[in-house]
């Protein structure tokens, strides 16, 4: 049950957080006849809206994945939970940052490396809340050695590929947000495949559970 | 239990854009004596608050009515799931854009020519969603030939009634918010006409079953 | 369980309504060491949040009680749910207009008007799900005359009380204010002694119905 | 089953709450070569955030551990729950209060006092919480008389705290600040090892009572 509210919480903070990601989309005060180009020329507002929903909606599936493979949540698990959702919850400022300066010549720079920053943060306390879980064994089914080894990769994966962005940021603002969007693209494919995997896998563990207790 | 996650965050998402809505209505700055003047000339906010409001209202019925007949939940079908909350989302923007140029001669078609794409999104996500389910097996029962058929019918209709809004919005700004607003008394009342048939099909369903088991 | 995805949407407005009421207290912008009498000169802001605030909060309560009672929620009853979801929606924007306004001599009467017709609005509402609840055949136990009675009458004050209000908004704005605070108040101590009542009753009764059993 | 709404709607208004306050956190309008400079002169809109982050997440925590050991909830239980949500959904508007005024030599004392005025409150509606599931015996188990004082004790920790905390403000508003934030952390620690002495008792308790009936 301690569970199931953490989730429910968790659950509340993502959807709003995803669904906020709208306000940062603003209307052309007087267009006087040039909508369709005022709109047009807004158009890192639109991509940073899609790329910030996109990943909050990974980050959701992923803790969705976590949490369904716990047995229960301690209390330091707790606060590395709110941890990861202090990142998700800031997410809706570095995106307005990215939509309103990665055109600049001048200050693309900083506002794309800080959405990175933020990115950053977020997959190193999912780290933190992996980690935990393992060590002080809050997982149903132990991991296999194999099995920890593939999910910790993964998760190392996207600190690389974030700090990567950050550097990369101060090379070319744009670039870094095209990266961002072929970041989450790629961690669309990956999860359906992944869980097909792992699907396989936990059916493969059980039937082998079960002819052990049969 | 993963299905009632989905459903969760689902519904989070829902009530969250069908609430901040509100925040789309502005309260005039210097009303000077003549409030009742300024509020009466902002009503094309109030129309697309309406609208919108029944028609996010429709889509949480339809996408609990499917929900229902799920047995289970994929991972490829949470991401359509997030394609259609993608939308969803949306709806606040280009509800604001109507209720900012609706009136204008010159912007008003491009402002409800993208209210109408929005919807016709969401329209086609929800197809997305709803055949996913009938190839991949995910129905608790499977359909019939016949209500798959119907299903899809009127899930088509959807989409071509945002399409030809979009084409609509170009003759004629005003005509077609309306339209959106026939549209969303429409499905109102065929949804309740439908889950009377619905109940009585699955009655009639459950009965025969009963009567194979004993 | 259709029952408690009803709830879990309602209650998600209802939380996400109560919770925007705080973005319509506004910083002021340039105190320059006056920022207590800049504070105080808005008080029509905190007197609108917590009326708001109070007047959702029973809302809340009400809406649990009713659904606590019934068995089932067909199809027009969620779409009643949604007309109550309308005006509880909607409160935020009168909230600010009272806000705004309460204090101008011309335009104090209209906003505080307005305030009281969404009040009725959702008043309204209410007595549409506990009407159709009740003919339908909705409640799990069937209420008695005298308890049906009395529950309409509860209602149908709350549709008088924001009627009278509507009126009394042209007389005096800011009485009109103080007013619904006072029926807020009133409704708060209300509530816990109804339910005192209510409990009584349905512990006899239970007792009555488990005599019968046994 | 009441319970679990009134923990919904809880967990609801506290995760709305949780994440609105990035609305507040404000992109520069026009930096010019100088975002990097302007964002680090709004280092007290972050560290508003930080800090009432955290505390919204420590009251959630204790929210959760106060209603995991009720058996029901009363009606009167209920609107101090609102109260409680009350002060809490008012976080945001002091936070940005802070953001824009702790720097101020003028104002920075009435905003920071009044923010520790909202922590006060939030500490005193929890003890109400507390001592009236105590008094009308909502708990599931009874508490214990050191575990009644004990946890009394903590509460009232929290309540000089913040009264402190409001003189406080007036000899030195960025000090306060700063001493929330140590406050915080100081909760997250204490959070933490309280916990496990909870658990240790809870296991010995539950010993005892297993012996008690074998």
């Amino acid at each position: 049950m301690e569970k199931s509210r953490v989730e429910a919480f968790s659950d509340g903070v993502l959807a709003i957080a995803i669904t906020i990601l709208v306000l940062e989309l603003k209307v052309p005060a007087g267009a006087d006849g040039h909508l369709g180009r005022e709109l047009l020329h807004e158009w890192p507002s639109y991509v940073g809206y899609a790329v910030s929903f996109t990943l909050i909606g990974i980050i959701w599936v992923n803790h969705h994945a976590l949490f369904k493979d716990l047995a229960t949540v301690d209390r330091p698990m707790l606060f590395f939970n709110l941890l990861l959702l202090f990142f998700v919850v800031l997410i809706p400022f570095p995106t307005e940052l990215v939509a309103t300066y990665v055109d600049s010549p001048a200050d693309g720079d900083i506002a794309v490396a800080l959405y990175s920053a933020v990115m950053l943060g977020m997959a190193m306390s999912f780290l933190l809340c992996f980690l935990w879980s393992h060590n002080r064994g809050l997982f149903r089914l132990p991991l296999s050695q194999a099995g920890f080894r593939s999910s910790l990769l993964r998760i190392l994966v996207g600190v690389v590929i974030y700090s990567f962005a950050i550097g990369l940021a101060f090379v070319d603002a744009r670039l870094t947000l095209a990266f961002h969007g072929v970041v989450a693209v790629f961690y669309l494919i990956d999860q359906s495949t992944a869980h097909e995997e792992a699907t396989r896998l936990t059916r493969a563990n059980e039937a082998t559970r079960e002819e052990g207790t049969s």
